[in-house]
């Protein structure tokens, strides 16, 4: 089947719910993570990472700070601000890149190569541990940040620099006699190299990418290897997963399963679906699809959150899923956004656009505190606070989000990808046109030689009427996503009701579009009650309540303490009901329903007992959506519940 | 209220079920464990304990090996085995005892002191981490090991030794100006110098025995300073309990909370009920008391097992009761077994002999293969196999039982209590004798002077029927436990029904008794489903299988696998048929009932949806008596099932 095009195209958001969150972002999550980057937070972590950089380049004295993938959090800083310039062009922030960038390159050495951590602590020991050491990671996450500035704002600087630095990996790294036959320990740049090639189209930097995405997990394993030769010592010596952590304990084009790691395993897996559709490769698009599949049947939350163990912040097993223990990292939560979009590209199955739109909406949004200056790593889909400060195994469980962080990965993330949001909702394919997101706004492109522009209008996700109207003359086929959430809906072309099916996930209208002809597509959001898999043992019995693409949750503020005395009973989704409230978090749709709260009434002191009943009293229940919890007093938070 | 009196009387056991487990401990299990103990034991964990001895004594070369508390091994291993010969004389088995002795005190250095981690590797560097490197702990056991043989054998040469040993420790630590003001990190010391004062009546023993309770956590800290002054490395030094740990977090007399590594609470508790008792001290009992409550009626498991988390073994908060990450140890549930004994002593109270039982017959139990050969340190109420492996929060779970341990403190602690059960089964206060544990065979005590002679018969724990018989006349008050479980019995003497109440737990048959007289208890033992307090939010909607003192699971061996689809629905206690298999796992009466089975018809790949129901069949399940569990192939099982 053919994929669904290209995504880049001239998009603009103008949209109740996502101008909103990016006027957030843009006014105070990129200035904050700036001050972030250059140690201006007070009580936050400090982060060392341009200081490093001025320190790299000898503008300053000092040690090299931060872990050892610091670099990267100013790239993807840039990357996002970059992007943010695209939708709201700012002078004064264009400046502050400038001199990032600056500061960045300066450090630069003459052979191209770009990482504070070795060019602060001995070039002499660069790429003797690709495994742990993040170089690559570092070089790709800057040449993300260097192409998309040379995209929104024509400026070479940073991208020319990031080509020599890959001239330089390109000369040490690679199949050939004489390179280190090596591949990061995260991946990234696999991606980063695609979005190269697709600026430079220099056949290089596809086979760079296409080799890294091969010679991963390859026998003799290059990381056994390397940490013989250079003493390396091995973390994860004693643990089950060892090499796939890294995803390397096969090849690649051999794995079954979702493992290790899973930020790493969604940015590879992303990296490997571009080199798949670039290079016409099938087996590598089966293997893509295959790992899919395995991710988002088996081991996705239903906030679109996936690692489930802190340990390794990696995948465990199929339908291991605890709510509470859970890892949920941030950045995995983007990286399966990452990996969505470029399966879409791949195949035009409305499946992809699913998990993208679950993701986004849930697992990445409540990464972000509303004011846009405190971030979540891990994403609970249940919380105990006391259980955070005395259970061990919970204390990587945040009850409030975070200043910022150690290892800062997820606060830039996000930034980036919200604020490339415009990339994610359309794309072309010959004369298809696919909306992948109702997201209000407008959109420029051509579809087979004729001039597409559409506005969309919509109060998604609160509400599932979407008007999508042509500006212009033009035939194409317009195809509407019809989300797998949605049972009922219908679509008018003019006020006149059509007759449409749902193909992989897609409605289509083909026609010669007049200017001012309007769509209004009708999609049915009413409260579901989702249930997971049977075989989810940590949701049995239990449901979780969601309208729309989001999910719901209780949270303490609302419900009182002892959330896990609630039970739904036999409410259905006909006895909420959903109001709006402009002057709660922001503005939501709340969710009220009637429920059943047990008591620990005749209980007292008794611990067991063969004869005490447990008694339910009817309740009143308020449910909020999952990605605003944490922004009251901390408390008590769950999304599933007994029934 | 008066205590439970003296537990030491002359019983003999004569019982189907624990002369049978006796059995297996004498012939299987103390043969097995002096050969570990010896590095015999192929493909198990070397133990290294006696050379240890014959190092530090000069009689061989080499390295201490082992952890610092590894003398500790043998001194439970003598003990257990000191025990054993009190119930079966054994000449051989009572060599070796003499041997190993022998290897004991030829270590001991001229001033009394035995700890062969410091006589190996440096004498100057002992008394300097009585926090960490259980010098104290490895006295404690080996003196009550001395006291132990002593008491069977009257052979004097360890407890000598011993009482050396102490003098030692005396002249170094205590409350005096010039002696270090310091205490053991793990208690065990404090109990065995209150069995040392039974037999010395030394007034330094028990003055050395409260000083360590009372001294222990009083501020300044002695661990924080020793640390300081020895740069010891405090490994819990970011954690919630660091102290706390130690049981050192506050005075004894200040805790209200059961906090900190499950056995040194349990030990500690113990201890302290001795000196309570010894010194009339009511404040101390009351210290007990609440700590007591708080562990039984809120942090222990339906096995009795107590310790929430892996994470230094420990304690955690209220109701923090998780079944499959549980820590549980053998040796916490065997401390809690003492802890219990100690507690009846000060108060003739049921719960405590309720909770000895449930603690006994479960928690205890469970950590020993039916072989007498493989030993759980972990007992968890949920497994599931893959979870063990691929999840590392539960990696400390094993499924199946081991041949030996790195940390080998379990195994020789469950011999030392089964092989001294008769000492928690009838206590004699006055005119009053209890029966606390219904287990066969004969008691020879005085009551008031009077010559109780008493046979029991009984099938317990299977059968709720328990005959005791006069063999003397004598008068006193027979007084006989209602399990806290039991909610129907009769009692009849010589045939005729006998009107008697339940007071703290206990009928009283106050008579002259004669010779011949036969008392008839029919405790009634149905099927009970267990709740747990409501406050404990891992058993919400869930109810535990037991019957009489017995906790029952499921296993895959029965039931097959995904035992989280099990369900037990409507079936109430009527519903369950018990029956006696002798040829089932050494023989149990099993249980069989109807319940429920969840399937995954209808899903297929699908992970969630608002739609897929959730089908249920009828099913037969079998339920085991838990503490047999994991002696079949391995498996999932399951105690909390929902309803």
């Amino acid at each position: 089947m053919s994929g669904a095009g290209q995504f880049i195209q001239k998009v603009r958001i103008d949209d109740a719910f996502w101008s909103a969150t990016r006027e957030t972002v843009r006014r105070e999550g990129i200035p904050y993570q700036w001050r972030a980057l250059n140690d201006m937070i007070p009580d936050a972590v400090p982060s060392h990472c341009m200081r490093n950089f001025r320190i790299a380049a000898g503008r300053e004295q000092g040690e090299h700070a931060g872990f050892v993938f610091q670099d990267s959090d100013v790239a993807k800083w840039i990357e996002g601000a970059a992007y943010s310039l695209r939708w709201h062009p700012d002078p004064q922030l264009e400046a502050t890149v400038d001199g990032a960038i600056d500061e960045v390159v300066a450090a630069q050495q003459p052979d191209g190569y770009l990482d504070t951590y070795y060019i602060i602590g001995g070039l002499d020991k660069r790429w003797t541990n690709l495994r742990d050491n993040h170089e690559l990671y570092c070089a790709g996450h800057m040449l993300e940040a260097a192409v998309a500035y040379y995209q929104v704002t024509g400026k070479r600087k940073l991208l020319d620099a990031m080509i020599r630095c890959v001239d330089g990996i390109d000369a040490v790294l690679g199949p050939e006699e004489g390179k280190l036959h090596g591949y990061p320990g995260h991946p990234v740049i696999e991606m980063a190299l695609m979005r190269l090639y697709g600026v430079t189209h220099d056949p290089k930097h596809l086979k760079l990418a296409k080799y890294f995405i091969d010679q991963r997990g390859q026998r003799p394993l290059y990381f056994r290897e390397e940490g013989e030769r250079h003493h390396n010592n091995l973390y994860w010596k004693d643990s089950y997963f060892q090499y796939q952590y890294y995803q390397a304990g096969l090849p690649l084009r051999e794995q079954t399963e979702a493992q290790g790691h899973a930020v790493r395993a969604m940015y590879l897996y992303a990296g490997a679906a571009d080199v798949a559709r670039e290079t016409n490769d099938a087996d590598l698009a089966e293997v893509c699809r295959r790992l899919w599949m395995n991710t988002v049947r088996r081991r996705m939350y239903v906030t679109g959150a996936v690692g489930s163990s802190e340990y390794g912040e990696a995948f465990t097993f199929d339908y291991d899923l605890p709510n509470d223990t859970v890892y949920g990292e941030t950045c995995a939560a983007i990286g399966l956004v990452f990996f969505a979009r470029r399966m879409l590209a791949l195949e035009a199955k409305g499946e992809y656009a699913d998990v993208m739109e679950r993701a986004l909406y849930n697992g990445v949004l409540s990464g972000m505190q509303l004011d846009g200056k405190k971030f979540f790593y891990v994403n609970p889909l249940e919380v105990l606070p006391e259980a955070c400060l005395k259970d061990q195994r919970k204390s990587h469980v945040k009850v409030e989000r975070q200043k910022w962080f150690g290892c800062a990965c997820c606060p830039p993330n996000i930034i980036r990808l919200l604020s490339s949001l415009e990339d994610y909702i359309y794309s072309v394919n010959g004369r298809d046109v696919f909306v992948h997101l109702y997201v209000g706004g407008t959109l420029e492109a051509e579809a087979d030689g004729a001039p597409v522009r559409l506005s969309v209008e919509t109060n998604y996700p609160w509400d599932g009427a979407v008007t999508v109207s042509a500006n212009a003359d033009a035939a194409f086929a317009l195809r509407l996503r019809v989300p797998g959430w949605c049972r009922r809906w219908t679509v008018k072309v003019n006020g006149e009701a059509q007759e449409a099916e749902v193909r992989d996930g897609y409605i289509a209208l083909d026609r010669a579009w007049k200017a001012g002809d309007a769509v209004a597509l009708a999609l049915d959001m009413p409260v579901a009650l989702v249930r997971a898999n049977p075989r989810v043992y940590e949701d049995a019995g239990k449901v979780a309540v969601a309208r729309g693409p989001l999910v719901y949750c209780l949270e303490e503020a609302d419900n009182t303490r002892n959330l896990h005395l609630v039970r739904l009973g036999d409410a259905g989704p006909q006895d909420f009901t959903a109001a709006w409230k402009p002057d709660k978090l922001g503005g939501i749709v709340e969710l009220t329903s009637p429920g059943l709260r047990e008591s620990d009434a005749g209980w007292g002191e008794t611990l067991y007992s063969g004869e005490n009943a447990v008694e339910s009293a009817p309740a009143h229940l308020t449910w909020i959506p999952y990605f605003r919890w944490a922004n009251r007093e901390p408390g008590e938070m769950r999304v599933w519940v007994r029934r």
